[in-house]
């Protein structure tokens, strides 16, 4: 079965998470999800810490503060790069081939298409598409330096 | 000479530009500088032209204005990038080898540096440092991925 992978890992020392989808578009979009999430939830941990150590004091509260911080800020990075991958994946197979234009495609559509979710007006979404294509766009160039 | 190599080159349909600095840390370095301030004063001419679009006029107070502005944030942008770009080839030789923990000190080290010349205290500049370590993170997650 060409169609079925597996995907959606997060490799550490102690986890391995596998889940197929049965579908490689599903299987981009939830493994850029989980990835880019546990990335975002790990940043905001790392920046609650530092927090915590420069006050000097742990308390319960935090700790729970931090948690629902930590979920909140890996949903929205795992969705902006879900929404980015799948795009990507989609406009490789529309497009039939592999260059920057698709990471410029996938970045202005994940841009306009956050910005409309997040309520902003006509002109915002067509910036903010701008700015995701460009970011999109660099990170893709920068991959090809290194 | 395997430490001069050609490099710092944009590649348009009309234009060509090949510096050679002699070596392939600062080769690399202003590669990224060039290509990414390429691709953030592309995207600050877009914005841009998308105002004067819906305005309707275009004047060339504008044009001088739009100019400006599309140095200045290629210049910023390509300094994020050359900064990143050095950082992880330096980290890379440093650890001897090529994985994602290259980018998230690269990214952590870029983010420090950019907040520190900006003018920030410490607290905002270690902040800065996980948050730039967390971005190039999931950039290098995502370039996997696709």
């Amino acid at each position: 079965m060409p169609w079925s992978r597996l995907s959606g890992s997060i490799s550490s020392p102690k986890m391995d998470v596998a889940i197929d989808m049965g579908n490689p578009f599903l299987n981009l979009t939830l493994d850029g999800f989980l990835k880019i999430g546990t990335v975002a939830a790990t940043r905001s941990a790392a920046e609650d810490t530092y927090h915590m150590l420069k006050r000097g004091n742990v308390s319960g509260h935090n700790f729970e503060q931090m948690l629902k911080k930590m979920c909140k800020e890996g949903a929205y990075w795992g969705t902006t790069a879900g929404l980015y991958v799948g795009t990507e994946y989609g406009v490789e197979r529309i497009r039939g081939t592999r260059d920057w234009k698709n990471a410029m495609i996938g970045g202005a559509v994940t841009g306009a298409v956050l910005s409309a979710v997040g309520d902003n007006k006509k002109d915002r979404i067509v910036i903010d598409a701008i700015t995701g294509a460009a970011i999109a766009t660099a990170a893709e160039f920068i991959n090809y330096l290194t």
